[in-house]
């Protein structure tokens, strides 16, 4: 190809990209509407607001596990805070579960080498009883070795899984190296194990522990579960290496306590819609986080960034045509309780859940943008998509996304969706751990993050389409 | 400047470089003496020994503080494994000193928002007593400014010094945060301060406190000391700018029992020269590491690299002229206690240590060598530097070094010295943690620092010149 050419090729295409813009630009958004839009983009890019509400929540009220005195501070917190924000409407939607105290963790090799592991209990797990267990260890690559097992053949040993999870972008090792820790201690029961030790669901390097949630299954005995750091894993599988039988010591006080219930709530509050304000744009996050580190990422970004997508929203002179609802959900580490509440509570209103998203993964800039709306409504997701083209996000080809986390389970019932998609390479490193921190999180990141969203509630909020046709 | 300008300098610098090779190689090393230097190269590159012994120790051992149960197995499994290596001559040197316990520690904000903070004593600190201290927090930037308060002005206060270090490839920004954890507890004390906190001296940012020795004064009363994680001084800095009263409570249970000697020993080794056996060419490392992490890179990566140089060259046909010894020195965490203790046992004998080198610092390339011998045996030193530059090594100008760490001791006694430089960007996100753990060795980087040790020990046991001159 010579350079005429080329240069023809490209004269054609800006031509092409000029008059796709003009007509799909008609369709959606007024031209005020989309003067409006950028500077809600360039107040987004300059704020610092998202970081400044995460800071808060970090410093004020810390992790937040549900049944924890965080998690009550936490929901004070956030009504406090979108007040003070602007928000039209707040109001809390009560949560319970039985409670689940996580007490301590003592790991540690016996023989042949004694030392000292770093662990922390699966949450959900039951505990060792105060004597606590010593036993054989016996060592499986992966969750399928240890399905492979002899029913016995693990009496009175302990089972350890020693599967690394692979580092990705989308954090799609996530989902290969979780079903060890959701489903480990049942299948490990099964074969008769006492309990069940496994390698962090975590991507780095550090003598820190990831919890995370794990289920029983009925009929088969409850066993304790406790994830190890990478560190201590490599260790345990250094020791095994040498042939020798190896013994570990494992005490937890971790207790279901069955007949103690406790409340969580979610926080919901919204700026109310000038023309059609039944019709609701939803922006998710979860409130909640597991009970170590501060929940900075998981998911203190997500609740910054949708409160200052709001608030930026609510700071122009007029309201948007539609309702922008902002929903911190309970409970979703411990098994999606506010998700379901919510739903619950709104499913005859569910039809007026125009579109949403939610932010629960990631720790870097938006690169992808995934739909899930109705077939007409799709040129408005491609207008949508090529004003958020200059920040680095392009759009997805497939039009079948379901909201992650909480929000997918308005996505199956019936709401159309919409999931960015931020660079998740480092995600798991801290995922889950002490190392969840304010000091994690990237302020220019977040800045593009909270642009993105603020930008699409605007959108669809003010967008001259029906998401579900 | 023209091509031909430049292919003319080209030419001449190249015959300059010929030369000056042919006329410096010729005084210190014979013809094939240089092929077996690159033999022992090639077989320091191609073999996995010092990753092995590295491995060995941490799975086998792991963290050995003097006073503790690991302490005194490493000093068998050292000694084993020279015997086990084919050293010559394997022997101990024994040293004593005042138990120190380390105990437990727990620190957390009371007020205005209560959060767990991770810490770590200091090595040598007192404790708080059962009952702990609770107490508000005045906060320092560094030690100047603590240094600047008023006496009686820290009065029931616990000082917080939140200094944060530095990240350099060569480590000197140690030197600039190192001061608050060494003297920091003793000015404070003197301020009236009831304990210290500081910012962990650390480059990480995980939720992991660093340790390290420090110091009281006489006449000064011994308050508590304990460093924080990186994000847990965040934390604090962060609840500080909210211009309100921040309280700590800080327990530790840390315990000097001067009344109680414990033991340790320097184990050194050596494969003992066939011409002139009583000139000993020195390689160093520490035994000891702290009770935290499994010492893998302070000092195992040293253990490991001089080790394995020994045993590369004790593999040859023949023992070079001189004797190569390996000193693991003892105690060197808490003072330096084994490099004392050898420079006393052989001050008789200290002219006859022609040369050494020790690794206590780094986790990464040798990028650079220093020397510090006699001015006519600098032409030597400059040929090895020549026969290293292809490993990446460049040879720094001045001739004043001191050998590092324990081997300090030596230099100040007479001894030529060399010290290598490795990088050191990411060692201080590890060092005195419960990170220092084998999986943070590269093993590419260890085979081009144990080849830089075997070609170092081999020349000087060989060439001809004598160091001091």
């Amino acid at each position: 190809m010579n350079l005429a050419m080329r240069k023809g090729i490209y004269t054609a295409l800006t031509a092409l990209a000029c008059a796709w813009t003009a007509m799909t630009s008609a369709q959606a958004l007024t031209e005020q509407e989309l003067v409006t839009l950028d500077t809600l983009k360039q107040t987004s890019l300059s704020s610092d607001l998202s970081y400044n509400i995460i800071e808060s929540l970090t410093t004020e009220v810390g992790n937040r596990m549900m049944g924890t005195p965080g998690d009550a501070k936490s929901i004070v917190w956030a009504v406090d805070k979108m007040k003070s924000l602007g928000f039209d409407k707040v109001w809390t939607e009560e949560v319970t579960k039985a409670q689940w105290i996580r007490g301590e963790v003592s790991a540690s090799i016996v023989s042949p080498y004694p030392q000292k592991m770093v662990a922390i209990a699966l949450g959900g797990s039951v505990g060792t009883g105060e004597k606590g267990i010593e036993a054989e260890v016996v060592h499986f690559e992966n969750l399928a070795a240890l399905k492979e097992a002899e029913k016995g053949s693990l009496d009175g040993k302990i089972a350890f899984v020693s599967y690394r999870m692979e580092r990705h972008i989308d954090g799609h090792g996530y989902g290969k190296a979780v079903g060890t820790r959701v489903t480990g201690a049942a299948v490990a029961a099964e074969k008769g194990a006492i309990a069940l030790i496994m390698r962090s669901v975590g991507t780095d390097d550090n003598r820190i522990a990831h919890t995370g949630i794990m289920r029983y299954k009925d009929g088969v005995k409850k066993i304790p579960a406790a994830a190890l750091s990478n560190p201590d894993a490599d260790l345990l599988v250094n020791q095994l290496k040498r042939g020798k039988a190896v013994t570990v010591a494992l005490n937890m006080s971790s207790e279901i306590q069955s007949d103690v219930q406790v409340k969580s709530a979610n926080v919901v509050g919204e700026f109310t819609g000038s023309e059609l304000p039944e019709q609701i744009v939803s922006l998710g996050a979860h409130l909640d986080s597991w009970d170590v580190g501060t929940g900075a990422l998981d998911d203190g970004l997500g609740i910054g960034m949708v409160m200052a997508a709001a608030h930026h929203i609510g700071q122009l002179p007029e309201r948007p045509k539609r309702t922008i609802r902002v929903i911190l959900f309970a409970a979703e580490e411990v098994g999606l309780l506010g998700a379901k509440k919510y739903v619950e509570l709104h499913k005859d209103n569910m039809s007026n859940h125009v579109i949403g998203a939610e932010w629960d993964f990631g720790l870097g800039p938006i690169y992808k943008m995934s739909v899930g709306v109705g077939a007409e409504s799709l040129n408005a997701m491609r207008e949508f998509a090529q004003l958020i083209t200059p920040l680095g996000v392009a759009l997805a080809p497939k039009n079948k996304a379901r909201a992650q986390s909480d929000m997918g389970a308005l996505s199956d019932a019936g709401m159309p969706s919409v999931n960015f998609s931020p660079d998740g390479s480092r995600y798991f490193d801290y995922h889950h751990t002490e190392n969840d921190t304010f000091d994690k999180i990237n302020p220019a990141d977040l800045k593009q993050n909270t642009a993105v969203y603020t930008m699409f509630a605007y959108f669809t909020a003010q967008a001259n389409t029906d998401f579900r046709k």
